[in-house]
């Protein structure tokens, strides 16, 4: 079966797009999707950047929630609402995500975070944010959550996710990467990177 | 008749993309383009960036001249390659340009120029590249080299053009802007910004 790796950090907002967008287009490509979290931190420290490029380009940002806003409309989705606090801190969710990399509860759970954080107005970092959403999958949340931030392995995974990320030359997220190493970046290039895994 | 604003800066990659697709989806739209050149330099300074962020950020950098590859073979354009001088200095250009704004052969030297620089290997910078794509669309380009650049109103012109782009909110290149002042950054949205400008 053909493969797409779908990088997320869970702070990223065009992320959230790709996250809600990923699982049909795929589907009906017949193309299987890798939900891979990683920390997007480390690799923009490495690019010299200690904030959130829509912070640091502050006319930049502005337009881009104006973009992303539009963005959701024509995708017909919820439109995203900028968190009381941008980026928000994503280590607790990414741990979780981690840790149910086989469960079949993951991409729910990614993409009830995402939408929990940027439609619900819940803060990314809270731990009733990841709680609330394992307990509405139907699993047991605090003990997912708990398990997850306490587990070496688990934060072994995690750490190892974006060493690899890093390595294969991921530098912001959303981004796909194909079996034979084809990168794409932003939700903008994710029909490109289905399409490129349907060829590969 | 409906208008649609083209910001473009001759040193940027995606606005030879633009630069390439926008007539004919303009036309098919029913829709004018009004080609606006503009000085990135001093808006990049504005933000405080003191080259093209290709090269500040190499990583991201490298992916983009893959990206680009890519995009050309998409569009079916020839593929662009990176000048030996990046970014190149489009002030020259920008002032023929800026001097041919109601002249019948703007968009074709806009359009020749990027050809000129990314596929054809010819420096941005050099006299002869505008003088050569004047000439041949049957006009005299030596002339009108000399005139762009002596003359005090077209470098006012220019230098008008690059302070609007600041006012109205353009951060990058290609830039496009409706008449209700609906601004869309990048090629991956003149689609977008066509279609907002039928509406408007």
């Amino acid at each position: 079966m053909k493969k797409i790796t779908f990088w997320f950090e869970f702070a990223s907002t065009y992320s959230y797009l790709a996250a809600m967008r990923i699982e049909p287009l795929a589907q009906a490509a017949g193309v299987v999707v890798e939900w891979k979290p990683f920390l997007l931190g480390p690799i923009f420290a490495g690019q010299g950047l200690t904030d959130s490029p829509f912070n640091v380009f502050p006319i930049k940002g502005a337009y881009t929630w104006r973009d992303l806003e539009r963005e959701c409309i024509k995708y017909g989705f919820p439109v995203l609402q900028k968190p009381a606090v941008f980026p928000g801190n994503g280590l607790l969710a990414a741990r979780v995500a981690t840790l149910g990399a086989d469960a079949d509860w993951q991409a729910d759970f990614v993409r009830g975070i995402y939408t929990a954080q940027f439609v619900e107005g819940k803060a990314l970092a809270d731990t009733e944010t990841s709680v609330g959403v394992l307990d509405a999958l139907g699993v047991d949340g605090a003990a997912i959550v708990e398990w997850s931030m306490s587990d070496q392995g688990v934060k072994d995974a995690l750490k190892a996710n974006t060493a690899v990320a890093q390595e294969v030359g991921v530098f912001g997220a959303p981004t796909f990467t194909c079996a034979d190493g084809e990168l794409f970046w932003g939700n903008d290039r994710l029909d490109d990177a289905v399409a490129w895994a349907v060829r590969g």
